[in-house]
């Protein structure tokens, strides 16, 4: 039984999460004259993301949309950043920003190449919604798009990955979750799911040391999407 | 609040489910000799559709896959049309022929120009891993894949819609029903969807008389997918 299908991590893995928020931050500032320190704010939205994800993991609140989760956190960080002077469709708007977000470069010819020989979908705590509408803007060329709204467990539950294996109709072992994150394929190479490290040293900035990627426990480690079409012979 | 995305019924809306199970059955008569009116087969395998998935519906038996629904009904019609001298292997790839089912001559042309402006989804009873491979197969240009699969509720349960709109996030009267079927779009009518019929007269094979297209009370009547692209303006 092969490698039939691959699904991705798509928050930093497939898209440049922090230089797109940090682009939409300038561009809100340009459109309306709030000043604010975007790269820091970018840093903290997404900082407030894992305990958001978190405390419906633990069942402290009930299943709230990741869209939800980022506009809490973004009306929280608004009074932290003291921003002044935006009106709710601006802050609507902004919170879509997640919406909008910019493919590494190697993404999409990667996954164009992967997509010729396996199936390629997301597997991402993103809504349905937003992954949509990423898709559309960035030209993601996906087979379809898994959001772990689907099952109302974000990753990593193991609930999640179970889902896509469910849903593809595969085992585990003919699905490769692929992602920049470790403990995202822990969870899914537990389960029984091949995997593939992908590097993104520039996920949290620029980042000026060699980057080295370690010897890791994985069935592929690559250091693109180029590469990792190249080492699946796709 | 405008028109955002269309969800289109796939079997007999998009794919010509009757020229493609024909064409498979003649196929595999060619690589094994048997004997079988494949058109009536067709016809046979179609007609047990709707009491299976009315099981499943009315709680006579538990949520069961149409893949796994298709061969159960396989299974019968080889006894019932005396089929003999398939082996396993070969049963359970014409079981999935219905994941190979080919686009009516407008279908692709059709969504590609509609998918330029709204989001097209399909919403179908068929399972996930089967509207894949037949987007692969067949080049469908889909923004995301629906299943009732996602809900556990076959169409035309309410559910199944009411997923549609809570998974893209829209209102039910930003989303337009399509499809051949009165059945399907009254039920997405009745929930505030829009609607569009269009037309598929050959589905159920050649039809020699004059196609008429009755005026009916939904939101568009198309004779094809250009049609509806044309009257969308998209």
């Amino acid at each position: 039984m092969q490698l039939e299908a691959l699904a991705f991590d798509v928050f930093g893995t497939v898209v440049d999460w922090r230089g797109s928020i940090v682009r939409e931050g300038k561009a809100l500032t340009k459109r309306t004259g709030v000043e604010v320190d975007w790269k820091q704010f970018a840093d903290a939205w997404r900082a407030e993301y894992r305990p958001a994800i978190d405390r419906v993991r633990h069942h402290e609140i009930p299943w709230t949309k990741l869209d939800e989760l980022h506009r809490q956190i973004l009306d929280q960080l608004i009074e932290r950043f003291d921003v002044n002077g935006l009106n709710g469709q601006q802050i609507s708007t902004f919170n879509r920003a997640w919406h909008r977000l910019t493919p590494w470069p190697d993404a999409v010819a990667g996954l164009k190449r992967l997509r010729s020989r396996y199936i390629v979908t997301t597997l991402s705590n993103g809504n349905t919604s937003l992954l949509i509408d990423m898709a559309k803007y960035a030209q993601l060329p996906w087979d379809c798009i898994f959001s772990t709204e689907l099952c109302h467990h974000y990753k990593p539950d193991p609930e999640a990955y179970l889902m896509a294996a469910e849903l593809l109709d595969l085992a585990p072992h003919q699905i490769m979750m692929v992602a920049a994150h470790h403990e995202d394929l822990n969870a899914a190479q537990a389960l029984g799911f091949k995997t593939a490290f992908v590097a993104r040293p520039l996920e949290r900035g620029p980042n000026p040391a060699d980057i080295t990627i370690p010897d890791l426990p994985f069935n592929i480690v690559a250091k693109d999407f180029g590469d990792l079409a190249d080492k699946l012979g796709a």
